[in-house]
């Protein structure tokens, strides 16, 4: 890899990632092929009899048009079935729970906005509040970063580890910390409460929800009848849990790609030159300050802004 | 503000962001509520017509369960209309949108896996596919962010500008750039691709794919019978556009957040010390170069790492 021009290592690197997309499209299509094909074969079949049953009392394409409006309905977040009780789509906590979604880019997509002016809202609340949310990252970043150095500091003092020991230490142990308070944990609470939910389903809107993918097929709570109070303990809950996890994921993220390791592996495939003098860190040139575009080693010992 | 104690600043930006979130969920449920109870109540009248005009010929009940199973397969994306040509959910370009939309973080949700084993696979697959694709992202970043910063000290010699003036046009034309060529350019072509989507909602779909916010409310060409082969090279379309107008919005933010504008602002609420060193670029202490986890200023003239 080392004896290849900069431009052809970009290039096996892209390459190599588009063939990690295929082959997980291929994985998934041999996993989720039949099932989804036997679904449909079974609600084809169901059209079927109900039309042969009760057939001859509907005019013909009556039922296909009740059916497309109800699922286009569905579509938008409206539904046709069930009570008055979560008849009221748009009622603050909803709301507030999609604005949530908006800015965090989750975007689950169980509701979406049907007019022309709710639409353009989103567009540009989403454009202003985006650049917010992550300034408000940042800052936020600036202030817990030098928290978490300080036990990463002192653990490394305490067993006289390496700096890049302590720091892979660090990272690891902030990555278990976040998987087992945001995904973990709340994935058990989730199964718990949830009679018809596997822990595995739980495990999987937790951390798709975490990683800001936001499929939107399971929403917890939604369709059940639940007491208005307890779907709205659970939305507020829902959406502590999107922002609390959005910032811990960054700063995770964040601690990961400081590690002399990954940055090591990033800079292996981006220059031609040997590890210069900023992985040993210390003091940098304005050169090879103005070269990295990588944030530099986070704090060992000592001052941290206050907070 | 600069009179307020750090951790006040940052609980002042904290409610600040809770309080947007309001006002958005607030303009939200004022702009959505009604259209959404209205197209409710349209349903709930017309299934109740066609209860009361062909309900004696049906069981009751067996079009609420009828309906229940129609909508519960939409929601994992498994239509119960339309004729076989898109019978086919899992096929391969389908599966490619989906892992492509798992990894962008889109997430629209219009397909999702069914089987216990494709949802620990998507889990596992992420998990394990989002950190490479960041990491291949900060290694095609170190070699087109000093490819653009050469543009801008062109324009900045020639124009004879300050640095930080020239940082600020670099980074608005980069931000005109992405917005021409990833939200307004891509609208306009489906806009006029698809009859009945009207420009907003073209400029909705790009915005909300390109944030990653991915609804999945709009799909370009979903249920409208087209060829498979148009349908399939529209899914590509797609595909590359998640892929390259994610690296795209990458780059940008991460210009718009080396400016020194920007970080003066994300300092400011961070620390009660003056603008230090940092901010004049140069030779930093160690000490400063720990505290600082923003990215340093990108390349003004000199090297670049050969790409």
């Amino acid at each position: 890899m080392g004896a290849l021009r900069p431009w052809a290592r970009y290039g096996l690197l892209v390459v190599g990632h588009l063939l990690a997309l295929g082959l997980g499209a291929a994985v998934l299509q041999a996993l989720e092929g039949p099932p989804a094909l036997r679904l449909q074969a079974n609600l084809r079949a169901e059209l079927a009899t109900f039309q042969a049953e009760y057939g001859v009392c509907l005019p013909p394409g009556a039922l296909e048009e009740l059916l497309g409006a109800a699922l286009a309905a569905q579509a938008h977040g409206v539904s046709s079935l069930g009570n008055g009780s979560e008849a009221r789509n748009w009622d603050l906590p909803s709301a507030l729970l999609f604005t949530a979604s908006l800015l965090t880019t989750t975007g689950y997509g169980h509701m979406a906005p049907l007019s022309a002016g709710g639409k353009a809202f989103c567009v540009l609340y989403t454009a202003l509040g985006l650049p917010a949310s992550l300034a408000l990252v940042a800052a936020l970043r600036r202030c817990l970063l030098p928290l978490l150095s300080r036990q990463g500091a002192w653990v490394a003092m305490h067993w006289q580890l390496t700096p890049a020991r302590a720091a892979l230490l660090q990272a690891a142990g902030l990555g278990l910390l976040v998987a087992g308070t945001f995904v973990l944990l709340p994935a058990l609470v989730l199964w718990s409460l949830q009679g018809d939910c596997s822990l595995l389903e739980a495990i999987y809107f937790c951390f798709g929800s975490l990683s800001t993918i936001g499929l939107g097929d399971l929403l917890p709570g939604r369709g059940r009848g639940l007491h208005p109070v307890l779907y709205h303990l659970g939305q507020f809950a829902l959406l502590g849990y999107l922002l609390l996890g959005l910032l811990a994921m960054l700063l995770a993220v964040e601690t990961f790609s400081e590690l002399p390791q990954v940055r090591a592996m990033v800079k292996f495939f981006g220059s031609s030159d040997p590890l210069n003098a900023e992985d040993k860190g210390g003091i940098l040139g304005q050169d090879e300050l103005a070269l990295s575009t990588l944030p530099p080693p986070e704090a060992a010992a000592g001052q941290a802004p206050a907070c």
